[in-house]
C-alpha cells in the first residue's frame, strides 16, 4: 500500500488535496511540520509527501521553500502538483447568533484571506492564530477564559456560542456547528507539491522547478534567464527567498515549462550552470491546470 | 517640528530605525499596523513614516509590499531607507533560571529566527506569538493561567519566572528582568522604509524602486529586464507577489542602481513601460549601505 505523509492534522486543505491525489485506497499520515513531512519521504517511511506551497492571495508558503534551500543535498524531488480552489466558512455553534461572536480562531492564512470580511462582519472579534484550521474548530468545544486572570476580577468563561473558526464547511459536519460561507469575489487557490524519491513519467505538458544563486555581479539575473529566453522556454514563475548566510543575498525558485529530459530544456540547464553558484533541478512533472 | 509615523508600540526595531534616521527632534507617532501608518503619511498627520519592508533571514515583509499594490494610486513614496543590525536576547525575570521558563512570547519574525536556538535550549517551552516584541516583554508580569481552564483541575497560574520574551537586550532596563543574548551566527538584518509625500536629494549612489505588472506572454519577465542590461543598470532585487485578483498573476518588486532623473534610468523606464500593464516608480533615494 502507498503511503502518504501530509501537513497536518487530518482533515485541513491538505489532507483534501492529498486525497485528491491519492484516493482512498492510500495509506495517510499526518505530520506537525512541513520539515516532518520531508524527513518522512527521506525516511522512506513514506513514499510520497503533500505539503503546500503557494496561496493565490498570500503568496509563497516560505517554510517548503526554506526547506528546499536549508537541505540543499535531501534526495527528495518534486514529483508533481496538485491545486484546489478555497471556500472559507465561519463555523459557529448551532445555537450561536454570529453577531455575538466574540472570538474567531483560524490558521494566520486563513484569518489574512478573511481579514475584510472580518473587519466588516465581526469587527469587534478577537482574531486567534492556530496551526491548523483543523485546530481552530476543536477550540470551539473548549472550555477558555477571557482575557488575563486579574485576581480582583471573578473568572469569566468564554462560551461555545461566543467563539467561531475559519475553516473548510465540512469540517462543522457531525458536530453541533454550522458553517456560513465566507463570500469572496477573488480566486483564492492553493498550490501542494507531491514529494518523492524518483522521477515522474513525462507528460503531455510539463515544468520543471529549480533552485538556484547567483554570482554576485551586474547583470547576473537576466544572464541566468538569457539561455532560456533562447531556446524559447516560457519562465511560468519566479520567486526569491534570503540566503539566510549573508545580508541581502538571495536564492531564486524559477519553474518553466517543459521536461528536464527534453534537449532544449537540458541544453538551457547547462548554459545556466555557468552563472550559479549552485543549481539544483528539484524536479520535472506534469502541468495540471 | 516634524511628525513620525512608525510601525508600533514603542521601543520596537522599527522606532528604533525611525529614532535613528530622524534624531531625538522629531515628534515620534506609533501606529499598530503598516496600513496605519501609509494613512497617516497619506493623510499629512505625518511627515514621514517608517515601516519594514525586509529581513536579511525571513525574507520580504508581505503586509507593506502588498500596501504598495492595494493603493496603486497612493501620492506615497520611498523616500528613503534605514537598515538595523538585528540583535535578539532572551528576557528573563531577575530571579529566573533561564532552564525553567515555560513560555516564550515574541514577534512571529523573532520567534522564526531564534527557533534553532530554541529547539536545543528550551526545547519544552511554549512559544507565543504576539503583535509586537514590545508586548512581548509586558506579557512576563501579566497574571497569566497556564492551559485551558478545566472544571475538574483546580486554575494554575504561571509567575513571571517561568515567562521570558525575546526582544532587543533594551527592553529589559528599568525593570526587574535581565537579558541574555541569542548567539546567532548568521546576519541578522533588518531593512525599514522612509515613506514620504515628495522626492529625496539625489544621494551620490542612488537607488530606484518600482512595482510593474507584466502583459501575460511567453518571455515577459525576460523583455521586461532587457532595457536595463542594455543600459548597464544594475538590478540589485526583484521580489514577486499575487496579484489577488486572478490566481497566479503577479506583481513584481524591482529595485535597481540609480535615480529616476538620470537619463539613461528614464530612457529604461519609458522602454519598461511598453512591456507592463502597470507601471508605478515608487522612489528613488540615497543607497544607505
Amino acid at each position: 500500500m502507498t503511503t502518504i505523509a501530509y501537513l497536518g492534522p487530518e482533515h485541513t486543505n491538505t489532507h483534501v488535496a492529498a486525497r485528491k491525489r491519492f484516493g482512498t485506497r492510500a495509506k495517510y499520515v499526518h505530520a506537525p511540520t512541513v520539515d516532518d513531512v520531508f524527513h518522512l519521504v527521506e525516511r522512506q517511511n513514506a513514499d510520497y509527501g503533500v505539503v503546500p506551497i503557494e496561496n493565490s492571495l498570500e503568496g509563497a508558503v516560505t517554510h517548503t521553500l526554506d526547506r528546499f534551500i536549508d537541505f540543499k543535498h535531501s534526495p527528495v524531488t518534486i514529483y508533481g502538483e496538485v491545486e484546489r480552489l478555497i471556500h472559507h466558512c465561519l463555523i459557529v455553534h448551532q445555537g450561536a447568533k454570529p453577531k455575538l461572536v466574540k472570538r474567531v480562531y483560524s490558521h494566520p492564512q486563513a484569518l489574512a484571506q478573511c481579514g475584510a470580511w472580518l473587519d466588516k462582519n465581526l469587527p469587534r472579534a478577537e482574531r486567534i492564530e492556530t496551526n491548523s484550521t483543523a485546530e481552530a474548530v476543536s477550540e470551539i468545544f473548549k472550555t477558555t477564559l477571557l482575557g488575563h486572570l486579574d485576581l480582583t476580577i471573578p473568572v469569566k468563561e468564554i462560551s461555545a456560542a461566543e467563539k467561531a473558526a475559519i475553516a473548510r464547511g465540512e469540517l462543522a459536519k457531525g458536530k453541533k456547528l454550522r458553517a456560513i460561507p465566507i463570500p469572496d469575489n477573488r480566486e483564492n487557490k492553493t498550490r501542494f507539491l507531491i514529494l518523492g524519491l524518483g522521477q515522474t513519467k513525462r507528460g503531455r505538458r510539463n515544468k520543471t522547478s529549480m533552485l538556484f544563486s547567483l554570482k554576485d555581479r551586474s547583470g547576473a539575473l537576466y544572464d541566468a534567464l538569457t539561455p532560456f529566453k533562447r531556446a524559447g522556454i516560457n519562465l511560468t514563475k519566479i520567486e526569491s527567498r534570503p540566503s539566510k548566510k549573508k545580508a541581502w543575498e538571495y536564492y531564486f525558485f524559477i519553474d518553466l515549462e517543459g521536461h528536464q529530459s527534453e534537449p532544449r530544456v537540458k541544453r538551457a540547464l547547462k548554459a545556466l550552470e555557468k552563472s550559479t553558484l549552485l543549481l539544483k533541478v528539484l524536479g520535472s512533472y506534469p502541468i495540471t491546470r
